[in-house]
């Protein structure tokens, strides 16, 4: 009973970070820079994202009904904060350098939560661990985007106002 | 040494959903926008957010020490990830009527997370509390802007591509 109104709670927040991934979606922008051979197809990421976000909320429920789980908490709250950033910065402000720094906090973010959730509940660790392989190739696909586009990177348009 | 841990964390949220806020900053769109007549200073935005997010933060910290703390701390995270996603929303795709569902949405989240947290912690319900009126007056806010912008709020610029 607890478990699953902790899994809604926890895939709402998941779906809350989300929006900003459809509102600040791949546009022409993103199409036409060049990008690195292992670049994922657009229809990915939000299939990959669905999967990732109720490993996410499972892991998020189980750890949430333990005691001792404070850190884990906290972190679990961090990642999806950075979450919820990259996607504006990337898609909305057009910036790969910032979106390079917040991606990177993110995989850290994700790394302590999983190493946190690990040592009170492995099988919560372990959901977190696709996750983090996407993050990596999402830090990865950002650091391509950003050495075979060079020009872009460092002349994002301005903020908007 | 643990609350001070966790304070640190739950701080880096909220400082990780506030980088929306500075990024996507009240500009000349929304200056040359009706507003209410109880619309605070731009000042008084990042001076509260700071106040604010310590009283988060250490609430926070407090009941991720305790025990049967899964429910608020699934709704600190919830919070904490519609709280990122305003300020793109707002101020960057410039869509008053969507920024009206989240900050909605955000009301609701800061209620619950206060509701749970005050039933296993008093103190840390009351430092939401804060948190909770200054949402409230963003709300209103968000509203009154939406009722004397008919014709920008029905118009909302395409999204960045």
């Amino acid at each position: 009973m607890t478990f699953w109104l902790l899994f809604c709670i926890f895939l709402a927040a998941c779906l809350g970070a989300g929006v900003t991934g459809g509102l600040f979606a791949p546009g022409p922008w993103y199409r036409g820079l060049n990008k690195p051979w292992f670049t994922p197809p657009d229809w990915a990421f939000p299939v990959t994202w669905m999967v990732l976000y109720v490993c996410m909320a499972v892991a998020g429920a189980r750890v949430g009904m333990l005691s001792g789980n404070g850190i884990a908490m906290a972190f679990w709250a961090f990642q999806i904060a950075l979450n919820a950033v990259w996607s504006p910065v990337f898609f909305g402000l057009k910036n790969i350098r910032l979106g390079m720094a917040i991606v990177s906090a993110l995989w850290l973010g994700v790394l302590c939560t999983m190493l946190a959730m690990w040592q009170i509940d492995w099988i919560a660790g372990l959901l977190f661990l696709p996750y983090l392989i996407w993050v990596t190739i999402a830090a990865a696909l950002n650091a391509g985007v950003w050495r075979l586009n060079m020009d872009v990177a460092r002349n994002p348009p301005p903020a908007p106002s």
